[in-house]
């Protein structure tokens, strides 16, 4: 067994009551959900590290955006002298490169630093993320050797802070339309960028509206004879690194408030015929002579784009992984204070909220889900890095398009799921704290807020999983047609099992569902019918005269976006299965009773699809769905509460009045309404509101 | 025809393409939702008033909570002093009072100045709301003659800024068990209010962090002989009016910032054997003589607290037609942001997004939601108040308490659904206005974040509902045993019809569904199943030996819970219904169209229960349903700007850079944007962030 005294005990107090009960040891559960005690150390570490660390504090009230600009800075820097991530690290060289390599710098290590700073401040992880590591990524995956120095200088002197520059004010889904142009001028072999209006000004470009002193600009490539060779990486200087003065030709502003992760200060900004050296062209696809020739190793344009944004969509693992971490934070607050909380019953002993079946409902599949989905991120990341690390150092790996293919059809897919479904726990966790849960000081209100984003970034959720459906209804044509579906990764394997549509929901007592094979057997037909529907639907589109593109988006409402979640829920069980057979003895029990309850809550989200296709007939589905799910929640109470030990970072961390270890929700509420500066003073401004003639 | 020029005409622009295809005119749509001509001409008076004056205007940031304070308590200085309410009104004595006048100071007109203060800035409405008008009705109801001097000093001086103080920080839902004292001490004839810990303080009263005169405390009524005879009402000084100083023996103080609403000063308070005269006890209904003597006109303690809360909850009607506007905003922004934001298509003819059938089913619904919310609880209101001016006027209302007790339901269950709806599509706005919807100047996050705490304020909405479930089952059981039920209102006359249950569905196209008559007789057989489907869990648990409270607890999910949604769903549908008859000819398809997607979205909720209780078998319900729901989003794109233009408010006071009403999207964003003080400067910190070596 590993040594986790490093992990510190909790204190007594209590929340005992409830922890008592649990049949594991909740240091192992962590370490479980982990994955591995080296990242699970580096966590601990960083959280100690920044604890003492007075830039780190927390500030009881939200700062002004300007404020928490300088602060976010602050602690970035401050960050990176800390150094956390071991020297050795920061060698790269171009020999290696290699086009699929594209989650080059995303090793664990660097995850596991963005996993940690993020669940105490979003917005230094995505500077981070965003300026850093993506960008030195980006930089190796679509340069060359001459790009070595910008390299150096964001990694070792830390001169650089990135940007990437792709979406504008009027295309965001859309980057094939994207109006920012670089014309190559011959005479001086220079790029000349520039922006024909404002609706084709670059935006949301994040650290480019007060710091970052380059930018990763994506736009049209078009040589002296007039050609637009379509998207392109260019490296462009946007500020002074000494002086942060933005160099001139360049309209470089901030976009002002958001709803969260204000932090980060995304800018926008037009180019008036700005010049920058031939060089600094991203060439590892495409390059243009000193006298203007395009030279291209891809005859099609769209795939350079392709293989230059598969690139930007490395950060999409990174979004799950955090999103992970927003959950166990925010089920962690709801169930301790679930388990403190109490309302109703006699005086002398009322009833903790965690005692009735609809808390016990609102919260609990929330929980089961946090646990699922760090076992299908940790594994699925696993696999991923595997896959990257082989290509990169140039072994042979089988069916590399295929898998790169099922790869991205899984991470468009899954993000949504992920990111939607901590959005609404989020929300839930807040309600289920009642009115406490609306103060600032629970923290659910920014741990919401600052995840909000993700539904929309890196690939908006809705567009995003339509790239997955494309792929999923290629592979049911594929095996319809008899032949094998691409799946390298076996996510589709089963569609060649044609038995699975006959199969009928014939269960007579909830024992029978709380079980993997059920619930991974009723997907395996729900996937099934949700693909023959979707393609049923999509080909009478096209039957009709319809073009491709208005054939799918004539599907894709209760077809394609059904199709893609379930296809995501799917993978989390039928991955997540898989991780825990791997576990600990000690610890399937409880794994097992949150895996059934997340599986049959996502499965009671489908119950409409599985009458309508014949799986169910008459009450008994629904019902005995329903009520396996309240036994479970039942069956999870004695257990909850150490398993959110297991989810939940520090204290410090994790932030919250209502969610300390020490259950003491009281005393820590006084403590901070009383702590509050001047809590106790007479409005200031009494005089302006008191009447007239009283004064 | 009514002469509607006071309502200013759109200005010409993008939106004109979708704005041609309407069948109606706006205008007459505008005042068919508002319901009468007098309250929308006060509204537009007061937006037009408030635009002119520099205290309304907009910020661009959040500004220091303190500040929300500070400018939210001078605007509603200021709103009095621009008397809008007629002088008349405030003429109130104790003669005509009644028992039952549990909604005297909501008239219309009061109604109307709250709801368009509201869309401006919710914290001055609630502020106003709770510190005069509900403060003053719930004076007038609780009190006698001797408190009239508090009315007159709240209404006619303006001395008093009233506060709510009932929840404790360990009792919310559960008013019962609250702790604090007020005992009787006839030595000095003064009533000695007492917190005995900090988990007795108040909390949560809004007004009273900062500025409240007095409060309206909720207390355990203790007489010399030590009896409790529970929650009762005082008048209770907190701060002198000309000073704003709290008195001594007073612990108050803010509570901090909030999730939203920021600008009202939510406080708590510990009372210290604080001393107030008897005479401050509000006496209707129970009073203490002067040596000490408890007397009621109530048998039962529960009773009077019962009679007191039920005046509290007056504002959740407010809270409806509060809503009502939220989700009008919200839509407004999402639609015309819509029609204006193309994406994807060919570079000369992008495709604008409200074209895109995802779009529209994310959107249209919830407008259609907007419309219907707002014909429901406009005529839900009428109702309400012609009850209450009747039965303060003195006049015989039939079935009085059975009356009360139908509206209490009907409240009950409808704040939860119209709450929680708006939420959803609050958030569903935000997401369809992509990365731009984030921007704080979108306005969409601040309509979120202030519209959230009414699902959990004026009654938390789970256990809202609860008591609507214990009203309906009461019925259900009246009328399985050949009882009529008690619905003077008729909400549930249909349960005496037997054949609804043996009702199965039998459409075979979507013109069918698209229809009144199935939408209405589908939900009376939904009701009706789902009344059984939880009298039959409840009387289950009963037989195990539960007590009541324990069967009703583990009835709630997926039962009692549902059947309350349900509920609310069919009110809305049968209310709405009955207003839209009454509406003018040329405005009944577009009324009808939106109507019918309502009814089917939410019917599309409930299919699950559908088949489950065996209305539907086979693959037909779903899908027509389904399709029946896209089939009219395509029907009403042609329509849906105008009917946003029908339900958005002026610009100024929409407030959002994205959902203006000339549609000339970049160019407000561009103005946006280069307007911000100090956009262009490099940031002002610049020093502590760059390289050491380099300064």
């Amino acid at each position: 067994m590993e040594d986790l005294s490093f992990v510190p005990d909790l204190p007594k107090g209590p929340l005992d009551v409830y922890r008592n009960t649990a049949s594991f040891n909740w240091k192992r559960l962590k370490l479980a959900l982990e994955g591995d005690i080296d990242s699970l150390k580096l966590k601990y570490k960083i959280w100690r590290t920044l604890e003492k660390d007075p830039l780190f504090a927390h500030s009881a009230v939200t700062l002004p955006v300007e404020e928490q600009k300088r602060i976010t800075q602050l602690q970035l820097k401050k960050i990176n002298e800390y150094k956390f991530i071991p020297k050795e690290m920061f060698n790269a060289s171009y020999s290696n490169a290699h086009y699929v390599r594209i989650f080059f710098f995303q090793t664990r290590t660097i995850m596991t630093i963005n996993e940690a700073v993020q669940s105490l401040n979003p917005s230094v992880s995505v500077k981070m993320a965003i300026g850093i590591y993506l960008f030195s990524n980006a930089l190796l995956s679509l340069g060359t050797e001459r790009h070595l120095k910008f390299y150096e200088a964001t990694i070792k002197t830390r001169e650089i802070l990135a940007s990437f520059a792709l979406t504008e004010v009027a295309h965001g889904s859309d980057a094939r339309l994207m109006r920012t142009t670089a014309t190559y001028d011959p005479s001086t072999r220079e790029f000349v960028i520039h922006t024909p209006d404002f609706e084709a000004a670059k935006c949301w470009v994040g650290n480019l509206g007060r710091t970052c002193t380059h930018t990763l600009l994506f736009a049209q490539l078009i040589t002296p004879d007039g050609t637009n060779h379509g998207l392109h990486g260019f490296m462009v200087p946007i500020r002074n690194p000494d002086t942060l003065e933005t160099y001139p030709g360049l309209i470089v502003g901030d976009m002002g408030e958001k709803i969260g992760v204000n932090g980060i200060d995304n800018g926008f900004i037009m180019f008036n015929q700005y010049r920058i050296p031939r060089e600094n062209l991203l060439n590892r696809t495409a390059d243009v002579t000193e006298d203007g020739t395009y030279e291209s190793s891809f005859s099609e344009p769209s795939r350079i784009l392709g293989a230059a944004l598969e690139n930007l969509s490395a950060g999409r693992i990174g979004i799950m992984q955090e999103s992970c971490h927003s959950l166990s934070s925010a089920v962690s607050i709801a169930v301790r204070y679930a388990a403190s909380r109490t309302q109703f019953g006699d005086r002398q002993k009322e009833t903790p909220l965690i005692e009735y079946e609809l808390h016990q409902w609102r919260l609990f599949g929330h929980v089961a889900a946090a646990v699922v989905f760090r076992l299908y991120i940790e594994s699925f990341t696993k696999t991923y890095l595997e896959i990257a690390e082989k290509s990169n150092a140039g072994h042979r790996v089988d069916n590399l398009s295929e898998t790169v293919s099922e790869i991205h059809a899984m991470v468009s897919c899954s993000k949504p799921l992920l990111t939607w479904s901590v959005l609404r726990a989020a929300q839930q966790c807040r309600e289920a704290c009642g009115g406490h849960g609306y103060l600032k000081c629970s923290n659910l209100g920014d741990i919401r807020s600052n995840h909000e984003p993700t539904v929309t970034y890196e690939g908006d959720n809705n567009v995003l999983s339509q790239q997955a459906g494309n792929w999923l209804l290629r592979q049911y044509e594929a095996a319809r047609g008899g032949a094998l579906p691409d799946t390298p990764l076996g996510t589709l394997a089963f569609l060649t099992d044609d038995a699975s549509l006959h199969r009928t929901f014939a269960c007579t007592s909830t024992e029978q569902l709380k079980n993997p094979d059920f619930i991974l057997s009723t997907y395996k037909w729900l996937l099934t019918w949700m693909l023959k529907y979707t393609h049923e639907k999509n080909e009478s589109e096209l039957a009709k005269g319809l073009t491709k593109v208005q054939a799918r988006n004539k599907s894709q409402v209760y077809r394609w976006r059904t199709l893609t979640k379930v296809y995501a829920e799917y993978l989390t069980l039928m991955i997540s299965l898989g991780s825990i057979d791997r576990k600990e003895p000690g610890l399937k029990p409880v794994l097992m009773k949150l895996y059934c309850l997340y599986g049959l809550s996502v499965l009671d989200e489908n119950l409409v699809e599985l009458y309508q296709g014949g799986f169910a007939k008459g009450g008994d589905c629904a019902r005995l769905v329903r009520d396996a799910i309240l036994e479970l929640c039942a069956d999870v109470k004695g257990e909850v509460v150490s398993v959110v030990d297991a989810l939940a970072p520090t204290d410090f961390v994790l932030n919250s009045v209502l969610g300390r270890s020490d259950g003491k929700l009281y005393q820590n509420l006084q403590k901070s309404f009383f702590s509050q500066p001047g809590v106790f003073e007479r409005a200031r401004w009494w005089r302006e509101v008191v009447p007239a003639s009283k004064l």
